[in-house]
């Protein structure tokens, strides 16, 4: 069987163009800090009419197979995650294919995982699962998480976002799963759906949702430290881990998870938690379960004392969450994006827990261990490749106003044919693919933007 | 690593209601024969506004865990496959958690695959993978394949139908993976696809769908000769197998296939082919590809050529998607249903190739060998719990007009909210689950019909 196998290489990809979040709460007439502070958040990616899940999937598995001098044939399965659906029944995955086609490799297996936000956690342990079966064929899997997060004018509208990541699979790998640390909760619940199939844009009970992904939380994190103990013969706790990641709806959620799993190793005793923090957190020892997830003073109590191992094990993860806004199945691999961008190579024997959320709904928290790795493998060349600082660096604000008319024009392209787009492809990085027409059978057309053009006149790279 | 792995039992259902093509042909005033031998259809099972592609799933899952005293806690992944989008977020496999839920089981991994009818093959490579993985953790997979098939009207409706199977996933199976010999070919194409979102219809391209699927056919079948010589050093022909299971969209396409794996045998010089066969393909080794999918002068030789390979090979699988239809996901494993339910203990040592094709496009070649396995879980009882016979004799058979107006239902309530069924389960049969309401949220609620009762009077069993 293939050892230590895990993530071996990776890229990101996110929109250049974003809005402020402060910027939006002027504009929505909100108050001040209601964004900013009260989600946590600071900017909003999105795509324009130009780019789309399938556009942002092109560049970023053309980006990494190039930049890590990965031949096309050298894939043996690739899938996707993601829930923002264009078409009901032919995957994403379909519409990556010409780039493998065109070296003659149409033997990879793989299609599209769904449910919410997990759809991308669902094709990694895929992959991973793939290459430790007997069905493996010594090839590399390709992971892909592609989303465009996009909400109706209202409260939920401010988290939203939109990003591809592409993650290779294989033996030997710098990120190594410990499979056997893994935790999931999985359940009937109506927190955030899709059932108004004509519009992007979802059904969700904001309230609702944030409870169902703390109770989530919560099993995952017994069952994760259940199973800890089964194999490793000692109790677990957060001391166990150097890094903790977390699917990042917005940044906010992610400071109540990280003090509700201080609180649950208070409750279970844990190391992780000093006589100071008992003190603090003795109050709330004997709320049921319900009332802790309702009570404001339990969550300001743990926050607070959480706040210093917050700012460890879990700030470094929350840069691009917090400046590209809910990616969904994105979300939590460009958190772990943030982390290896942040940390790269001081991360060679650290161990990090993932979250993993979906509405619906489906988590699993799961365990990765870091080594070095060999170039160009290694944990700094990948953060040397991603080059998150440039691709922040180089985005273009746009003004609410502008968001606002952009968001209108999707809504109407949303589910539509017969109508070309702009083709401006002026605010995208060379290399990036776009959409040119959507013809009157509904079929898809996508340029990529020359390497050393400026704009426009990349060659037809995904007709029919 | 886990030995043996493959499908441990199975179960099926599908829906009581039917409509005959013959009666079909004469209401859409069709030339006789067009359907029945056209395609080869005898009859074609449908969902009426009391089910659909989740309570089909939760009644073929619930009979499974019963019939063969599977208790929920034993299942450690429950991954569904369908191409019929109730919700595009909410995976069909949260519907299903209710299940397992009721006695405490919430740690399960998987959620939905999806591309067209592929969907159910990814989702029991995936079950298969992790039961030979290193976060296997003991316990069975159970994968799912869920489908309504509904045309407009015109020429595609003829081959529509509906089911659910369930399959069982563990070491030391009756039904084993021979997982090197597989052959993949995933390409992009636009041959069947579900762009228009607020319809259930597809766009169905049906000359280049034919086209798609033989080319994928022999893409496959070169793939995964090209493996057996690999790994057993010598070469393939179909003698070396028992059977071949396609999937069925209609018949007249399995006897399509069948005879151009032979012409393909004919063309590799294998073994397969005596020399009255070579005599009278001879004409035709001189066509290009191209050609060759067009040539009717072929398609006639190699089907009379193929005819008693075929009726030995093949045959024995053909009979359920004669009887209901296109089921999608389900399809192939409907004809693989079949070929248990005619051969059951005979197949003990037999090799089955199965062919599962995806539109859009995703198709794989894979290998299964038999062998008797042991109470509950030999070919036997699984054949005898399937029960197919019974199934097939107690359905009703609707005129053409009634089914027509049903599916007027049924598109007038695709993505709609806020109405009650007819909750007339009197069709049903005991232990099936029926759709009862959808509320203004959009939220589904299911009851099951009860065992000793009559009609209408089982718990609600999967309201949120």
């Amino acid at each position: 069987m293939a050892k230590n196998v895990g993530i071996v290489a990776m890229d990101i990809y996110f929109p250049p163009t974003c809005v402020q979040q402060e910027a939006m709460e002027a504009h929505d007439g909100a108050s001040k800090g209601k964004y900013t502070i009260g989600l946590g958040q600071d900017c909003m990616g999105f795509c324009t009419e130009v780019e789309d899940v399938i556009s942002m999937s092109l560049t970023v598995v053309s980006s990494l197979l190039e930049k890590y001098g990965i031949d096309a044939k050298q894939i043996g399965r690739l899938e996707v995650g993601s829930e923002t659906v264009i078409d009901k029944s032919k995957s994403i995955k379909t519409f990556l294919m010409p780039i493998f086609e065109a070296c003659g490799n149409t033997d990879i297996e793989g299609v599209d995982s769904t449910n919410a936000c997990y759809g991308g956690t669902a094709a990694l342990f895929n992959c991973v699962n793939w290459v430790e079966s007997a069905s493996w064929d010594g090839r590399y899997g390709l992971v892909v998480c592609t989303d465009s997060a996009v909400y109706a004018e209202g409260p939920a509208r401010p988290t939203g976002g939109a990003a591809a990541i592409a993650m290779l699979i294989g033996p030997d790998a710098p990120i190594v799963f410990e499979s056997k640390f893994r935790g999931s909760h999985m359940s009937h619940a109506y927190d955030f759906y899709k059932p108004n199939l004509a519009s992007e844009y979802p059904v969700v009970d904001g309230k609702l949702s944030q409870t169902c992904y703390l109770m989530a939380l919560d099993s995952c994190y017994k069952q994760f430290c259940h199973k800890y103990e089964k194999f490793q013969g000692k109790q677990f706790s957060l001391s166990d881990a150097d890094y903790i990641v977390f699917h990042s709806p917005y940044n906010k959620l992610v400071q109540k998870s990280f003090s509700r799993l201080l609180f649950n190793d208070f409750l279970r005793n844990a190391s992780s938690v000093d006589e100071v923090a008992k003190e603090k957190l003795a109050p709330f020892s004997s709320l049921s379960s319900d009332e802790s997830y309702q009570s404001r003073d339990l969550e300001k109590a743990s926050q607070q004392v959480a706040k210093p191992l917050y700012d460890a094990m879990v700030q470094p993860s929350t840069l691009i969450p917090k400046q590209v806004g809910n990616m969904y199945t994105a979300s939590l691999y460009a958190a772990f994006v943030s982390l290896i961008h942040n940390k790269h190579s001081s991360l060679d024997g650290n161990r990090v827990m993932m979250f993993s959320y979906g509405s619906g709904l489906s988590a699993t928290m799961f365990s990765l261990k870091f080594n070095n790795g060999k170039h160009p493998f290694s944990l700094s060349n990948i953060a040397a490749i991603m080059n998150v600082d440039m691709k922040l660096k180089s985005r273009h604000e746009f003004l609410p106003e502008k968001f606002v008319e952009t968001m209108k024009l999707m809504e109407h392209r949303y589910g539509a044919k017969d109508f070309v787009t702009s083709k401006d492809c002026s605010l995208l990085a060379p290399g990036t693919y776009y959409l040119t027409e959507v013809d009157s059978m509904y079929r898809r057309f996508y340029a990529k933007k020359a390497k050393d053009s400026p704009c426009d006149n990349g060659p037809v790279a995904n007709g029919h």
